[in-house]
């Protein structure tokens, strides 16, 4: 027997706007399972939902679909995407970038131009909301086992340009991609660039001053206040503070640059 | 086979307390499949659960079962409502006006008045939490195939007093009834009450100044930074600032008088 | 048939994070029903998810899975724990106290230190989140129907302490252990140590003055911006005021201590 299919949501619209995106989902396909990812992404954060898809996509069931609302350009002249990835998982969403670090980490696929009017009998779409008027019913259909191509034409989509991490001989450097809920700012740094050995670092945030930061490899190996470089749980460098928030603390934001080095032994330090 | 009947939450109680509602829901009947519409209404928000459904439920299948918790006046003399609409909808909350909008939305229906003492061996209900303790059994009820009559007996239901938009000489006058996540301010104003061809437009708030806004199809044919009318996905009006908040740049609320109206030609503008 | 298990989730950790836990879930276990309980218990809040679940894992149906990642210890030497209640209901979560009111609640249990080589082919976590890499396979296989026993080894459990209220002869002294979405705040005092018949109370926060305070059935029995004593919905004496929020107007926090005692009599008040 066929498994009820899962649609995940992952928006900037808030609840009450993504509940319409339920209502046509479960209206086409009343038996569909829905998970709701997030629909806090801050408001035009197709970089935050890039990174948040590329990192959960791997986890989900293969075939799952996953549909991405975060669309500062809708109703203009970008297409509407569906991508189908090599395992069966399909992506659905605005083509922004938004979905490309999720089929980057599914190793690619083929993709639609959705085209409105194969999704409605009328093909009238609100200007404002094609979350609801075309990613809805596009992952609607797919998920009533319709072909990727009966949606739309074939076309290639749009990738998001992702910072590059720098090694130096010094130690490392690169940029805040992401800050989570309790305030931890993750790098693009993986976190095999920097030697276990180095326990004392120092960190530069933008062209500020260095401070000293401790590598840890947990939260509960910092000591409450001070600043520490932990290995996420994306496998790239976080800059955390126990039971605090790193970023607040320091002042970071997204998109800022980070360098780590190694902080001279002790004698060699000072000013 | 029957389906499994679905059930809506739309609240300003916050998660936690939500999660005890839907508890009792599975409680009573394991199978349901719930739907979280928004549990972040703000608080004693009647208003902005009552657009939200309004605009909402007539987009779910025939059958859905709705609660609404938007409740200041639990444990006092507003009654609790099941309304059951033609389409085989039933709504559930408090007879505030929270449940009329969707009400009027489905072409009304009959109503009953919750009889507590129906709906628990017991009759017992916590004085501050009926959503869990009367709404929550009753869905659940209702879900099962229990007949509306069997809950309590009929009733009418407060209607909301909502304002009715006005249609000038030079323009269109209303109010705002809804602001989204984005800080976008949705009006009471139909989409058809302006003339498309009216690109250049005035716009009043309450009795301040009046100043130039731009009609315009989407968010993306807005300049960043300048305010614009746009046709929301409610088909009302709705003041918008490209990539930022229009309420926080014009200080607008919920409720506040807007008159829209044709901007002068140029040359007979300035002072 | 065998029901499709339920899954809850309480977590500290956000919305994107927790799909990632709810990710493995279904990954482990496609068929499982999660409920989103709260992702916003505010960081660290250990003792909210502990409040929060004790009340709340009564009203599940027994044999539903509840996960807590409320874990500012994750990484350490804090064990991660698995409860199996006499009821069937299980309980998955860091061993900080998290799950003891829950435990407590359901009448206690048995429980393993979770072994992370039996929950991966590989035993491999993030030191930083074993919500996704621990807590979530071990909550599917239980839900496959594994056995506690399989998944690691017998243990105990820490237990939080809880303030016990006080009956005074003038009066009952508590503390603040809750404060909902509405800023009231809940106290640890059961409702039945407070004499009903007390209409007029004086309400004392910490060492600060004292205030004359209402004993109120419900919200709506409190005159507009006055503060009121109530029965909540957990069963504990409340401070709330009406459409407002209590702990705002009083400067309350949670921990606080709160003295409420009988009022003097009209003529003998006063300075």
């Amino acid at each position: 027997m066929r498994r009820t299919p899962l649609v995940t949501l992952t928006t900037d619209i808030g609840w009450a706007y993504a509940a319409q995106v339920k209502a046509v989902l479960l209206r086409h396909h009343p038996d569909l399972r829905i998970v709701d990812v997030a629909h806090d992404i801050r408001p035009q954060g197709v970089r935050e939902a890039a990174f948040v898809l590329g990192h959960l996509v791997p986890r989900f069931p293969p075939g799952t679909i996953h549909i991405a609302i975060v669309d500062p350009g809708v109703g203009g002249s970008r297409a509407a995407l569906a991508i189908r990835c090599p395992d069966g998982t399909r992506l659905v969403g605005p083509d922004n970038g938004v979905l490309s670090l999720a089929a980057a980490a599914l190793g690619g696929g083929r993709a639609v131009r959705l085209d409105p009017h194969r999704l409605s009998p009328e093909g009238t779409s609100s200007a404002t909301f094609e979350g609801r008027d075309v990613f809805a019913p596009a992952a609607a259909k797919l998920a009533s086992g319709r072909a990727l191509s009966a949606l739309g034409s074939p076309t290639e989509w749009k990738l998001l340009r992702w910072p590059k991490p720098n090694l130096r001989s010094e130690g490392v450097e690169g940029e805040v991609v992401y800050v989570d809920v309790f305030g931890n700012a993750i790098t693009n740094l993986p976190v095999e660039m920097l030697p276990a050995g180095d326990r004392e670092l120092r960190l530069r945030v933008g062209s500020g001053p260095t401070r000293r930061v401790r590598w840890a490899r947990t939260y509960a190996d910092l000591s409450p206040g001070s600043i520490g470089v932990v290995g996420s749980s994306f496998g790239l460098l976080e800059l955390a503070e126990r039971d605090g928030s790193a970023t607040e603390r320091l002042g970071l934001t997204l998109g800022d640059r980070v360098a780590l080095t190694r902080a001279r032994r002790a004698g060699k330090g000072g000013k």
